[in-house]
């Protein structure tokens, strides 16, 4: 089987107010199994740092990268053969589309944030919605990666990792493993 | 067949640095299907007018509730049926506990925030992970209602809407069924 890739681009970050939503949408990337996620604003150290030291800690080489101009991002994914997903409450419902989308090996996903143009619902090869209610775009990106990966993400093992956790029915069990 | 029912129970939310991600946890509750959330701390505006500003334009009848002591909402609930799951990265797998959870009719699902007291794994009847990765409280909460509702919640109707969406494949459809 081919391996998958999919990369998640956030467009309009807005800085002061969005940085916490900025860096749980790196981190629920990553932990669903993205392998990058490209920020189309102003940089954020936060988000960045956030990551640098998860990575550190619970392996794997998840990225991060910063490129403002959010057309010429997904103008390149699109030739390098990435299907774009925008996720939007307006879209089409993710339980209909995902039949489709399940069958492709690489997927851009667009979470936006503040006011989206007209031109991203264009350019988007799907404009997929997780309910049609107003929510959370670190939700619907969760829940999108889950159902398009069929649940297969919950399983990743990621390289590396300093840190190990040992699921347990009561308390923590985490294992250092470069002790 | 019976109703199932599902509350939130927010517990540790820290004023100002987490007043939007107790937001996006009370919007996401709302749109998978949750009827309550409790928020163990002090009361926060925002997101109580958040929900009150959806609930009117997009329906449905989802509360928020203000409740300081974690533990008093816990066994009152324990008291009145309710399983209680605690969605943390040191739990059981949710993709191995989810066969026996999506059986259950009434589940009370406790979010942490910051540090969590030892006895809220030892009250939970279950500590479950969604990925053994960190990343978002909003995410783990999103797809494990998805997942133990088998996404039969993406079909909810929410009752008396003034503002509907027509899933579309570009762009937006809102109808305004007051008008």
């Amino acid at each position: 089987m081919k391996k998958k890739d999919f990369v998640v681009v956030r467009y309009g970050h807005r800085d002061v107010r969005d940085y916490r939503v900025t860096s749980h949408c790196a981190l629920v990337s990553r932990a669903f199994g993205a392998s990058k996620m490209i920020v189309c604003e102003s940089r954020d150290e936060i988000a960045e740092n956030t990551i640098k030291g998860v990575n550190e800690n619970w392996g794997g080489n998840f990225k991060v990268e910063f490129i403002q101009d959010w057309r010429e991002v997904v103008l390149k994914l699109k030739k390098s053969g990435y299907k774009i997903v925008h996720l939007t409450m307006y879209g089409m419902q993710v339980q209909e589309v995902e039949k489709k989308l399940i069958k492709l090996n690489k997927i851009a996903i667009i979470v936006g944030s503040q006011k989206v143009e007209k031109e991203v619902y264009e350019l988007a090869d799907y404009n997929v919605s997780v309910t049609n209610q107003p929510h959370s775009e670190i939700a619907a990106l969760a829940v999108f990666l889950d159902r398009v990966q069929q649940g297969k993400e919950l399983d990743k093992k990621f390289l590396k990792s300093k840190l190990k956790i040992i699921p347990q029915e009561k308390g923590k069990k985490v294992i250092n493993t470069k002790k």
